[in-house]
């Protein structure tokens, strides 16, 4: 076992050795890939992160290239990716692991399958979402559950669905941060999302937040009337993944949540929006019901590392 | 093989025979639950109707007695039961077949597996919308897909989940037809969810069609703009549910839909609302993504029988 604290990700350019990787144990490596940089790590299928590095995303001519060399040497077994969507993440498709029609020009139809192809290991890929779910439920705040999702809410807003023991696909992936949502009584923004406006991303994301009041959030963080709608957002937006996941826990990661102030408003929204209409068990300690992540930030990765390991184990 | 036709569900009261049941076969039961009747049937595992009934729904005590009279003497080898929720749909679970708070007062707590315990032979409970879910995905519209979702408008609305190959569950069972939606612009009727108020089934059941214009739906047929709302409503609801589920088909069924014209509307208003934000094959079809159910109305009571027949196979 290693023992590696949290890795400071924020403090490094290039990437760094950690620890040393133990003789004959299975590495993995893991790729979380965002709009705007790439967490890449290498790691064990116990959730183990030996060592890890950023890399800003750029083109794939760029990109690609600095994640290889990080992973170069480094006798990795497998890769899990947990990508920025739209992305094909059916197995049975020939287009697994490519990327769909995206606002990142560069990197519409790029596939991660076929970037990787010369490595001879196998990708697996999922969303960036799913991946943290996964990550979630093996080794944080979801561990024993079958069913639970993950919302980030942060840059954009996505939703991470594990159900019935599985991460959950169909045609596509869920994009479930952008269900519309009735806009609050007082609140005339019309929101951002250039695709539905008033959905969830574009009424409750950070740049929604900056949008709506001309502020950074974290300038905001002593105004109340801004938590306040940003949690009856959240509510809202909760509510309706009880009605249509019926999860057994609802984790909170992003940017936005590391204001902490919000969990309590929130779990009051829930209640207040689902108003006694599904009585279980577990809605009845929404303390333990809505609650942050419990692997501060590194729930991407190490689901990362654990879809890579179900691809050797 | 049977060849049964369409039975006439609407011109009996009482129990009739409209095939005789051939001997060695696998006989099963099916009972779809709702909250003003209830159908039950007695078929094979092939989806075969043999014989069926309608019986009110009053108290336990009242109907369950006729439910077993009609089943009395036909050597069923299990029941499948697709039920109004709340319903424990855990089969792990003590309270398997259980109903919870239900504004149904006398049904409250009533227990499926209890009440058919005497009859020694396994017992399949889930939703009414799952089940008919699984009806269509078996021998209807949804025949082949692995993702499918079912959605009932009628007296009140309901979505059944067919996810990567598996009916949905969770703490309890999708309520999906309780999502909120963005009130229309010039629409005044606050909804008439009484838990709810504007969640979809509060604006676009029957009831609420009825409750809006003080008129019963089949009284507004030429009203243009009564089912331009209802499509849109409708629209916005579909919207959703390719967000969160991502089906590869969407099914529509219940007395509502009977109302043709609604479904070119429906198809509009859901590429609409989607504004080209998801790209795949099915999209780009949406005669086929969206489409009525294939069993006319016997999607239900064919889905029950599949579960009970799984119970034996």
């Amino acid at each position: 076992m290693y023992n590696i604290g949290v890795p400071e990700y924020q403090n490094f350019g290039t990437p760094f050795q950690t620890h040393l990787t133990k003789g004959g144990q299975k590495m993995l490596g893991a790729i979380e890939a965002g709009g705007t940089k790439m967490v890449v790590a290498i790691g064990d299928d116990k959730g183990n992160v030996i060592k890890t590095a950023e890399i800003k995303t750029q083109t794939p001519d760029v990109t690609i290239p600095k994640i290889k060399e990080f992973f170069e040497g480094s006798d990795i077994r497998a890769i899990g990716i947990g990508a920025f969507g739209p992305v094909c993440v059916d197995k049975g498709s020939e287009d697994y692991g490519r990327i769909g029609k995206t606002p990142k020009p560069h990197w519409v139809g790029f596939s991660w399958t076929e970037a990787f192809k010369d490595m001879n290991i196998p990708i697996a890929i999922d969303t960036d979402v799913n991946a943290a779910a996964i990550g979630e439920v093996i080794y944080g705040n979801g561990k024993g559950l079958e069913d639970v999702i993950y919302i980030t809410i942060g840059t954009g807003i996505g939703v991470g669905v594990y159900s019935g023991g599985r991460l959950l696909h169909g045609m596509l992936h869920p994009e479930a941060g952008h269900i519309l949502l009735p806009p609050g009584k007082e609140d005339d923004f019309e929101g951002n999302c250039p695709y539905h406006k008033h959905c969830f991303e574009g009424l409750a994301s950070g740049p929604a937040i900056k949008a709506r009041y001309g502020k950074e959030p974290f300038e905001l963080i002593d105004n109340e009337k801004v938590w306040e709608l940003e949690a009856d957002y959240i509510g809202k937006a909760i509510m309706q993944y009880i009605c249509c996941y019926s999860p057994r826990r609802v984790i909170l990661g992003g940017g936005v949540m590391h204001v902490e102030k919000l969990f309590s408003l929130i779990r009051e929204k829930t209640r207040e929006y689902m108003n006694g209409y599904i009585n279980t068990p577990e809605l009845e300690d929404m303390e333990s019901y809505i609650t942050p992540a419990g692997l501060g930030g590194e729930q991407g990765i190490k689901g990362a590392l654990f879809l890579a390991g179900r691809e050797v184990n």
